[in-house]
Parts: C-alpha cells; structure tokens; sequence
C-alpha cells in the first residue's frame, strides 16, 4: 500500500470516540501514515483535553471523524463540533447511528458550512488487523476528500470489494443498518442448524467436525461461519455461555423500515424475536397459551415452585 | 331434541376408552337415551371385561366408538375389534389418530367386512355440556346409520353448525387437525397481544378488563377469548402459570402436511416453535448466536453459573 | 335498555365526521334518545356548515366526538376544536389514531382547559346493530361523564363485556392497537386454515362445510370463522376475490410497539408480512433468491417473458 | 496433491450417474488420478452397458459412488447393485437422500456382505474447480477405505474443512439436510436485504454497489455474497428473472426433522414458506383474509378481472 502511504501522509484527521472500536481505528490510520488527533472523555487515552483544543490541534480545512455511541452522545458531540469547527471542515459520523438522525446533522453542520457524511463500519475486533467494510453517504466532493481515510481502513484488495459510496448522506448509515439485519439472519440460520445437529447426538457424532468441513467447497461458507468454528472449538457444547443474546438498535431499525416500506423481513424478523425471547425469564405469552389450554382442555399446567 | 331421543331410544352403542373425554361423551349419550355399554382397561369405570365381552353385548350389526391415545393404543384396539366384531359392524375412530392411520384402519376391518369411520371431534372439557363439534370421514350410508350418535354428541342447534360429513374416510381427522393447527394460531395471537398489553402496564390499567370488554361487538370476539378472560379472572397475573407449553401431535402434523402440500403456514407454525421453544431450559441456538457476538464484536456473553 | 334512554335524554353530542362509521354511530345514539348534531365537510350530510356553527349548537358544557381518518386530517381537525370549543368542553376521539398521538391532542387541548379522552372502536359495519366495543382512555371524570355516550354505542348485554376504561389518555387506542394486532393474526390463521383444505380438494370435499360445522362446540369457533363462513356460502371457492390485502396502520404500529418493548409478536407479524406480499406483483427478495440459485446450483431460473 | 495422486494411482471407481454432478465429480476424479468407470441409463456418455458390466469391469473389492436422483431411481439403483456386487464391495450414496433411506439402504446391502457409505456432496456446478465440501457417515474403516476418493473431490487445503466423518451411516445425509436448510435461511436473509435496499431507490444510488463492497472486512461475508454480487452485475435489476423459487426435498427435510425433534426453526421455515409463495398465481390463503375484510369491514376487495 505504498501509494497509499504516499497519498495519505499529509493527511491528518480528528478522531473523537476512543473505545474499543475509536481506538483500533486510531491504530489503523497511523499505520497508514495519517496523523491522528484523538478525542476521549477519558483523558488517559485523549490527545486533547476539549473538541475545542482538537479543532486547535487540526489545520483547516479539518475532517473529523465521529465514533461515539448513538443517539444522544452522538447529538451532542455533533452539537459542540457545530461550535468549533468552521466553514469548509467535514465531520464524518462512523457509528452506528440511524440514518434519520444524518439528516438532522448533516442540516445542522450546514448552518455553519461544515461538511458531513455518513459512514456505516463493519468488521468489529477483527477490523484492526482485517480493515473495515464500508458504506458512506455524501456528496461526490466529500467522498474524494476523505478517500485516503476510507483507503487506510477498508480492507486490502480491490476498493470497491471493502467500500462503496452508497448514495447522499444517510445513505451510508441506511446500507449498514440493513447490513446488520443480514447479519442476525445469517446468524440465527446457523444457529438453527447447530440447534439441529446438536439435538440429533445420536446421529451426528462431530458437530464442530461437521462446521469446520463446511469451510471450504460449501454453499454455507462464510466468515460468520468461521468464528463459529472458531468459538466451537473454545467451548464445543457451548457449556460456558447462556442462550441471553442483547441485540443493538439497527436489527430493530431494520424492522421498522421494513414495516415503513411494506417489505416483508420474515427472517430478519424471526432473528429478533428469537433474541427477545432469549432475555426472558419467563414469556407471560406462553403463559397465557399455557392458561387457556387448561381453560378448553383440562391440560395442566406446570405451576411455579 | 324430543325428535333425537325417539331416534335413538332403540340405539346402542360401544364405546371404548372411558378416559376425560369417552366418560363425558359416555353420560351425553346416555342422556339422549343411547344405550352404552363402556369398555376401559380400567375394570372400575368398565361394563365389560374384555373386547369380546363387548361385542357380545351388543347387538349386530353393531357400532363401537373408540376413543383411546392415537398410535399403538388405537392400533391393537382396532386390530382387537377386527377379530371380536362381525361383518356389517361399525367401527368409529374418534380418538385424534393422524387421517392416514385412518386408511389403514380402515383397509384391515375390510377384510373381514367391518366398516369404519373417522371423526374429529372438539370441545374438550366443556363438551359434556356444549355438545361437541364433530367432523367425519366415511361412506354416506355409514354417516346416515351412525346419525343418532352423532346428534345426541353434537351440540344444540342447527345440525350444519356442530357437524359435518368432510367426506370419504380420513377426512374427518384431516378437518380435525386443520382445526387444531388453526387453534395453535388463534392462542398465540392472543397470548401475543396479552403480552404487548401487559408489558405496558405504565399505560394499560386493566388487563383482564381489557379483554372482558373485548367479548362483545369487537372483531376478535372468540370462544378462546372468553376462556382467555375465565383465565384471567381467576389468576390475573398468571402467576400460577409458568410459561410452558406443551404440544399433541396434530400441530406438528399440520406442518408436516402444510410441508407436503407447499402451503405456506407461518402463523401455525410460529405456533408450534414459540411451545418448542417455551419447554427449552436453555436454547442451543441462542447460545450459539451469543457465542458468534462475542467473536466478531466482543460483545459480552452472560456465563453460566 | 330504559333506563339507559332516561339517562340519556338530555344528552347532546357534537360528531364529527359522517362517513360509514360516524354516520352508523349517529343512527344508534339517535336511536338512544342522545341529540346528536352533526358535522361532516360534505354539506350533503352535514348538520351546520362548520366546526364554529357545531359549536354554537351545543350546549356547554359540550363533547365533541371525532370520527375521521387519523393522522393529518384529526390533527387538523383538533386543532379547530381548540379554537371554537370552551374550558370545560370534551373532545373525544373515536378514530384509529396511534395511542402517541393522543399525549399531543390531550396537551394541545388542555392549553384552552379543554378535556381529552380517546376511545378505541371496534365493530365494523356490523357495529350499526351489534354495538361497538369500546376501549376508553382518559380521566374518571371523564368516563363518567360520557358514560351514556358510551352506553349508546356498546353493545347489549353487561358494561363490561363491551366496554372498558383501560387507562389514562392514550391508553384506549393503545388497546385498539393490540386488538388489530390480534385481529391480523387471527384472520391469518383461518386463512392457512382455509388453504390447508383448499389444497386438499381429493380429501376434503366440503370447505365451505367444515367452516360451518366450526361454528358450534368447537375450540375454534368465534365471530371471524362466522364471517369466513358467510363469505364462503356467498363465494365458496373465492372465485371473485383477489388474494390482494391492504393493511391500516394499527397493525404496522403494534408491530413497532412489540419492537419497542422487546415482546415477541411471531403470529402479528407474519399476518402483516403476508399482507406486503399478497400486494406484490412480483419479489424483488425472490428473484434475488432465484437468482442464487442459478449461481451455484444451475438451477433454471423462469424467466421474465 | 502429490502426495494424494501417489496414494490414489491404483484406486479405482465405479461412479452410477453422469448428469451435470456426476461428470464434474468423474472429472475431478479423473485430474486426480483415480480410474473412473462411469455408467449412465445415457449411453452417449456412458462407459459401460449395464451395472452388471460396471461391476465387471471393475477389481474386487470394489467401491461404487452412486450419484443419482433420491428417491425411487437411488432406490433402484441400490437395489440393482445388490445382485451385482460382492461381498467386500462398497456403495456410497453421495445423492441428495434423506438421511432415513440410508438405514434401509445399508440394511439392503448388508445382507449379502456389502458395505455403505453416505456422502453429504455441496458446492453445486463450482465443485469442479473448488472442490466439494464432503459429510460422510459409515464405519471408520470404511472412510479409511474411499479417503483417497475423498481427497480428489474436497477441496485443496486442509482435510477437516472440507470434510468430516460425521458419523455412522446416515449422518452425512443429515449433515448435509441442515447444511441445506441453512443455506435456504441465508439466502432469503440476503434476498430480504437487497429487497429493502431496492425498495429505497431514493436512498440507496448503488445497490449492486454495496453488495459488492461487503465482500471485504464485514460481518456477512460469505461465498453466497459472493455470487449475489456476481448474480447482479450480470443483471443489476434482476429483470430477467421472475422471483419463482423451487425447492427440493432438503429444506424440507429440516423442517420435518426440527418439527420431530422439537426444535425451533423459524428463520429455515419462513424461508422455505417464502418459496412456497413465490410460486403460487394467487393465494388461496389471501383471498380468504381479504373476503374477511370485506364481511366485517366492508373494506373493498380487488376483483378478479
């Protein structure tokens, strides 16, 4: 990545957001050659001691980029950039914010002449070592202007394998959020299958044997695939982990657009009420299935202790 | 039901199986004046000692309702009462068998001239005083011979609303299990709703009242409905009650033919998986997507204990 | 219903909007001895010519019943009301607006001292002669002053098997929500029901018949397999009705609550995604999905003609 | 693969089937030095007249991969090889068998000292080159006895994945029934997503595009991505194809098996229903909702024409 290299070295970029995932990227843009400002509320990890000071510490025109949580801290740091920054910088949200909420700040940032984009990041832990998929919404301009950022954390290989400019902004975030939906489909249509090999132990004698042939030449190859391998083989009957799955808000967002545009989801729909009901103690649904069966037929029910 | 009664005063039935529900169709016999002579292993509750002690009892041509488990029990019951009965004797299989038992029940008495018939029936507890709503599967002369048997089981009112000759035999237990897949939708729907009312007890201040008010002129006024409140007035918050249910066979054998058939079934079988799920102490599946979060995002898993 | 009539006398109400269901609930406060004065943007059924005239028609203090598309035009329509109604006055809103809706209408109301209530109505065309079922949210006060209203509009038979006070304001379109919900899913299940023994025409030889026979002693029996057997009798293979479905929105937003509050709603939600794709000419996901198969299998796809 | 061709110099197969799968796989074979007698009811392409000449032709004790349509023509074909064969032979079914034929199937053999094997086979029409992902059920010894077999069909890289020795005879077939009902789940997943980013054609400027740049770094990477991109740049719009989806006995399998062992599988189930509807001109299921909205709502409904 040379050019790369070569390209990006009088870059610089305002990082705000130093958590798990602020601060893998802040590793994989100085690797790349970009100098990094970073922001944190924690001062042991921060560079700066205010977003006023990072404003100080970039030369303008300035790109700032976002990776806070959603919602209500995004609003926020979005709200005091709208104070520091001038005419002419570009601030980029990297989180995983909905894309409704890219309207209302890239509108906010105009008001100053501040730029804005959108960009939607997967990869997780691995993206430090692997680069991050992405998908940016923006105008053309802005795209080109931050593109050796996007180039130091997509993946290597081909661009447009790792990046894509999706459309306007909200775009970005609006790809990522349906990505995520995919992504808890894929998720529990595997572990439906586990669930099935699992249960058969008279049958199926190497169930982590059985995913792990499943990675090469199969049609159900995939990187999801992998780390379940991966975790298979950490703790083969999964004894050390209970079946409570949190979910984020871009399955529920995914969902609501779906309901919105009249697309059936019934996949991704199932991925989420399987993790509802994972989080229940009990399910006051099946109790009241439970309470008429008894009603009509005299079945019993299990009564609590 | 005068009419009914002289019909039936010279009938006589066999009946075996004098379990909850052959003891309570037993006494609705009797009360249309249908002669029963009972048959259980049970000797307590049992007019005859064996089979052949109850084909003796009755006269020829003879109609033995049998009303015992579905599977093995109906099996050698039937294959008893093809060696006890006679040609021209009537075999009524009211139990819930799957319909393609039926064709060979029915195939085996053939042979040695025995008719039979198929008849899904439905009320459960409450049939003893309802009548029970019936749906059967046979040739139209042994509909017209078994009629005063099944006007005394049926219930009041017009003979098309609690009965119905489906057609040939098999066809009474198909209607019955379609009755039952639909009946596993219907009290999910509810329990469903049941849910999102209570979970929003900050807004909704009277569940059970809600649901009372529901019984008449709204759309989803039901039977199941009115057990719904029953069940509510007697344990508000159903905290007698734990959420597991249990499921017979005919679900399953709804999907099972929905499967066969390509007819799409997505609330029958949301049904069936939410009790699957319901009796799971801890779902494998779940565990596995837990296991797959914590790969790729570091998310957090909750250990077992 | 005497003393109902008494009560109601002296009662006056101002309704707004004439259309199938306010002209049907203005036919049976009539027929309740309540003084209904009528307005409708329509001059042909309008009773004055503006809210203001309504107004003046009425004696204070008023309530003011309305009975128009939610959304825009009952937001339009309560606005108006806040500026020709007076402190003391009632507005009650009988549409299918979201339960959200009604914090906004209630404050925006409260400025000028007007009260709020929200009342869920259910019922249909058949409403007119049954009665409706009525879920209420609002104050005691409230309830109680509106109660004959109330009791004109509900069905025969005891309050509260037609009737109930479910909560503060929002809390009766709340459970008018969670009823459609139910509803949807309802009607789902009789319809893979119906499918299953469509499909099956070589066993079942009489649908329309086993609806019928559903009617009476059944675990199914309810008001919607009524109607579902009336259609049959009118058009028993369907023969005249596309298998085309709209949705309102109450569906879509207990979709969205059970999102909101993590409650599984499996059965709600495939009733609404059937819907989306009983509307599609063809699937964009499917061809996608025929689409994949070409790839890796060479399975033949059909091709667009 | 020296090693492998070495090892594989003097192996010798007899391979029943020479369709699109059976030739890529004698092909494959072939390339790795392994002698293939084919046979095919097809003589243009077949190497020998009858099964009793491929028996002929090849040295004792011999193995047979049987490549054939499941059902009745394995079945035939199984039952054939019985009186050909020898004691000391192996058969492997490396078909699409449900995972039960398998126990009749070695129990056939069996009787005249035949072993058996079963094969799960995936990778479809890509298997040439990449390989294919082998699930093989039988004795040890008998996997020891075809590994050389095995090791010219999987593909390169390490042996444990792109094979596993499930079990005893039938797990292969097992293995590869989920392996299919989870990839029917990830491709509706997949095909859910890109109808939502289609759907949002204001938004979303690129969809083929993103699909694209998911290849690299995120979390739904996956070879059926993969071809979904590849699917679109052949056809962005999908315009050629209509979204009509066939399915073969495997998903449908899974169900059966998940509904047997009470296993939840919602996301597997909703997909294979999903297919059942693309294929239906008009829904008997909607048209039964949509007569119901009209009895109760007077909602209109779309004639047919």
């Amino acid at each position: 990545m040379t050019t790369q290299n070569e390209k990006s070295q009088n870059m610089q970029i305002g990082l705000v957001g130093l958590g798990k995932m602020g601060n893998n990227m802040r590793s994989r843009l100085k690797r790349a050659g970009i100098d990094v400002v970073g922001y944190d509320t924690n001062p042991a990890v921060s560079d700066v001691a205010t977003l006023a000071d990072l404003s100080a510490a970039l030369q303008a025109p300035r790109i700032v980029w976002v990776m806070v949580p959603a919602g209500k801290i995004t609003d926020s740091v979005v709200t005091e950039l709208a104070g520091v920054l001038e005419k002419g910088d570009l601030v980029i949200d990297g989180g995983n914010s909905r894309f409704t909420e890219d309207f209302k700040h890239a509108a906010q940032l105009a008001e100053t002449g501040i730029d804005y984009m959108d960009a939607g990041v997967s990869g997780g832990v691995w993206g430090l070592d692997n680069g991050y998929g992405l998908m940016v919404g923006g105008t053309a301009a802005s795209v080109e202007r931050a593109m050796p950022i996007f180039d130091a954390l997509r993946p290597e290989g081909p661009r447009a394998e790792g990046f894509v400019h999706v459309g306007e902004v909200g775009s970005g975030h609006y790809a990522k959020m349906v990505h995520n939906g995919i992504e808890y489909a894929l998720m529990q249509a595997y572990a439906e299958g586990y669930e099935l090999l699992d249960t058969r132990s008279d049958i199926i004698k190497d169930v982590t044997g059985t995913f792990k042939a499943w990675q090469r030449g199969t049609v159900v190859r995939s990187w999801l695939l992998e780390l379940l391998v991966r975790a298979l083989e950490e703790d083969p009957e999964f004894d050390n982990i209970e079946g409570y799955v949190e979910d984020s808000g871009e399955g529920r967002w995914t969902i609501e657009e779906a309901i919105a545009n009249a697309v059936p989801v019934p996949t991704i729909s199932a991925s989420i009420f399987a993790r509802f009901v994972s989080r229940q103690e009990d399910s006051p649904a099946m109790k009241a299935v439970a309470a008429l069966r008894q009603q009509f037929g005299g079945h019993s029910v299990k009564a609590v202790d």
